[in-house]
């Protein structure tokens, strides 16, 4: 059997840092186990192109396992190349670079590792709204320029306290925040989602659903996009959409970067309309070097908090991971059944709400 | 009357934006109130040397308005000359710039606006603990700079999640930062000081009390300052106390710059002993340009979230302690009583225990 994994390459930092398990070198500390039982593993970062390792090893994989920071995108036409393919396993939460249509098609499993990196991702939405609100990126950058100027800080520094702060999607990473931000005493937590939060679940953490989009996020202070990336979300947060936002609120998207209109974003930053945008998604992975999200700037000369994509991969979410993606081979090798949350494509059918089927 | 205010310097920025009411430019919003009530209003932030405005305007003043953020030092010197002076109000919380026995000898009182930005502060406390433990200054600057290199980030990026966390001081902003960390799960609450919580307020954040500093600090990954400065908290955090530090633990301190000792941080950053550093104050302040915290770093690059004092003057706290002042300084004037809270040193003694008076 074959098994192919496209990780993101370590370089030196692997080899000083054992626990970067999610790398090229380190292989998900899957290589002297899968070895053992006589399997092959092939593990590449070489994922673009018809010459790369990943379309090169698709034409035989059994199974294939991807990350989603640096995403080896299964399209519908590898789908078709990869005659042995039989199970997709993301190493992370978000299986949006895979075709799941054609996965469901071509009777190819996908699963990812649900629980693994939930609140890894919680804890950095939490930060990108503080620092966004208390304005921390231009604080900091001065005082590395050797400057002192409170004023030119304060004037466009808040506190959370008494803002309404809004999540599209409060599945099991966008209910994470919420709990998160309940002690900060918001002025209201809100919440838009296909499908209501049982009554109990939404008293704990005290939050409001909107059911319409543009009225939700008229409200919001703060807005964090924490739904999965599919074809009723691609573009979700569009031009029209920002029209809608409060002027000088702040978005948080550490979702998928394809769910906001990359243009539209840095259009609403410059003009004011948006104060602050941060996250570690972005539509292309890597991110080219002229992206605007890099640079992108509100009228004072901050609101950018773009990280790359790592929020789900701390070495505390790697070691979760690793070891959640052995599970599912072992369970595959052995026949045993899946663990149901990790299943987004079963045998020939969705499994999961989670990406756009109703 | 002659009413002396220090404040910072607002600049363009004060009169772009009118919010920004602690700069000299808007007073406080106290001009034209106290103008209409007869009386002399001083607003400067020429605060060093003998001709400065301070020192000049101190000799005659009955009121001296000052803030944290850009502090107007009344040395047991200064209080001398100050013939007039019967009250001393900082706009903000944190007097350790009035030099306070003296004003218990020349029976000067000193109080402040309790209240006004202590959720400001304890909100910086945890933005600075995320950033740090999540490592985000190096991943921002990554984007910032063009690249693109996951693992970079990764190999020094955690979760807060199930860390030991402990505050140095857990009155009214540690026990804030309390509150707002329990949902994320850290592995224990801890905190340090001389008077014990009260049982229920304890149990209400799952806290426990260490009694001896050494120990203390030795069991937590994540050590916040948040007790007041005074003779027994100045260089409290010393070479000697940062060597029972885990090593690879990580420091906030938004108390007061002179709690560290600036250069034993800077060492043990710089060794790894520690990981990260942030926060707000600086032992001098403005910070020379040459403050080693402004660019030491830990061997990784990271490790620095420093920013310019301004956690507790954010606009809704601007809001809060221009209040207070006018409400302070109106109940002076009728000679109506300070709330108790407010009151550092009364007529002729300390009324709060916060400043090392036990």
């Amino acid at each position: 059997m074959k098994v192919l994994a496209i990780l993101y390459r370590g370089a030196k930092a692997a080899t000083a840092e054992p626990r970067l398990l999610g790398t090229v070198e380190n292989q998900l500390g899957l290589r002297s186990w899968l070895s053992s039982l006589g399997h092959e593993l092939v593990v590449s970062d070489d994922k673009e192109g018809p010459n790369s390792d990943f379309q090169k090893h698709i034409a035989d994989a059994e199974v294939l396992i991807t990350t989603p920071f640096h995403p080896g995108y299964l399209t519908a036409d590898l789908m078709e190349k990869a005659k042995n393919l039989k199970i997709c396993i993301t190493a992370g939460v978000g299986s949006d670079h895979i075709d799941l249509n054609a996965a469901v098609k071509k009777n190819v499993e996908v699963l990812e590792v649900s629980g693994s990196n939930v609140t890894s991702v919680a804890e950095h939405v939490v930060m990108s709204i503080l620092l966004l609100v208390r304005n921390f990126v231009p604080a900091h950058e001065m005082i590395e320029r050797g400057d002192w100027q409170v004023s030119d800080i304060a004037r466009n520094a808040f506190d959370l306290e008494n803002k309404v702060i809004g999540t599209i999607g409060a599945g099991r990473i966008g209910y994470r925040v919420l709990q998160r931000l309940v002690p900060f005493d918001p002025k209201e937590l809100l919440y838009y989602d296909y499908a209501p939060l049982p009554d109990a679940v939404a008293k704990s953490v005290n939050v409001r659903r909107v059911e319409d989009l543009k009225e939700f996020v008229s409200q919001c202070d703060v807005v964090t996009v924490n739904c999965p990336l599919h074809e009723g979300t691609h573009g979700l947060v569009n031009a029209e959409l920002l029209s809608h936002f409060k002027k000088g609120s702040w978005l948080v998207n550490t979702a998928r970067g394809a769910i906001c209109d990359k243009d539209a974003v840095a259009q609403a930053l410059k003009s004011g309309h948006l104060n602050g945008y941060a996250g570690d998604v972005w539509n292309v992975q890597p991110a080219p070097k002229d992206h605007i999200w890099r640079s992108m700037k509100n009228a004072l000369g901050g609101g950018n908090g773009m990280v790359p994509h790592y929020s789900g991969t701390t070495l505390d979410a790697q070691a979760r991971y690793a070891q959640g993606t052995r599970s599912i081979l072992e369970n595959y090798l052995t026949g045993k059944p899946q663990d149901p949350q990790n299943i987004i494509v079963g045998q020939g059918k969705y499994e999961s709400k989670a990406y756009g089927q109703r």
